[in-house]
């Protein structure tokens, strides 16, 4: 992947990103660790319950996320930590078994005044399964190096 | 942990949660797993770098401080899937060998109409280090059981 600055992210670009899949035993570790409810980590319970079966905690699907959007979209010449993100949405179950892909769209991007070898990126980030339906959306905030001077 | 409901979440409610250890080798397998940018990864580039020394993954404080809701917060009596967060913002660094603590105050509490048995509950949620500094805010919505008639 060549190197991307601030000047690469133009406005209505559109990136897509994708597939990784989502272990079940991985499900159940995440959640064990850091969201251990039953939902996420006991199948039995998952199962009986109104889900119809164990769900992957939020945080771990914004994880496989995060993963796909630092290995093939971020670049490592340009990307400073992130700010935040805004209107995280979880708007369907994901579960063991279920493929992801994330489509990233840029909404904004401003040049830093007060810092002007950087810039901002508002980008629309939504993650879909197999079955083309969105599991979840989100507009992180990426603070972006400008390309250096030749 | 008594089981607790809607009602049980008033607005202005406070919750003080944790600690919670950020250790140093989580941070970095975290980072390698889902967020493998060198700022997380590797101690030498990080302590060359201008945040000078590793940082934890956002994503991982959002895990850490998830755990602390889990654990310490919500009731599984009541405790549905989250429909999402707004105003997610990573503030200050979280470096290995931090402590943080979580504070939950309830912003606003809405019976369902549609699904008279839960309501809508959104907290503002502060995640501090042990200097007392903010290091993550975000407000989270959760639906949230009502008690059920006696």
């Amino acid at each position: 992947m060549a190197d991307r600055f601030f000047e690469d992210y133009a406005v209505g670009a559109v990136a897509e990103l994708g597939p990784v899949a989502v272990d079940a035993e991985e499900v159940v570790a995440f959640a064990r660790r850091y969201d251990p409810q039953p939902m996420h980590t006991d199948a039995t319970a998952a199962a009986a319950g109104p889900l119809g079966g164990l769900i992957a905690s939020g945080w771990h699907t914004a994880a496989l996320m995060m993963r796909l959007i630092v290995e093939q979209y971020l670049s490592p010449a340009s990307s400073l930590a992130s700010p935040g993100l805004d209107e995280l949405r979880w708007l369907r179950p994901v579960r063991p078994g279920d493929t992801l892909s994330v489509r990233v769209t840029v909404i904004e991007a401003t040049r830093s005044r007060s810092k002007p070898d950087r810039g901002v990126v508002r980008s629309m980030v939504e993650v879909r399964n197999q079955h083309g339906e969105t599991v979840m959306s989100l507009q992180p905030i990426n603070l972006v190096r400008c390309r250096p001077p030749a």
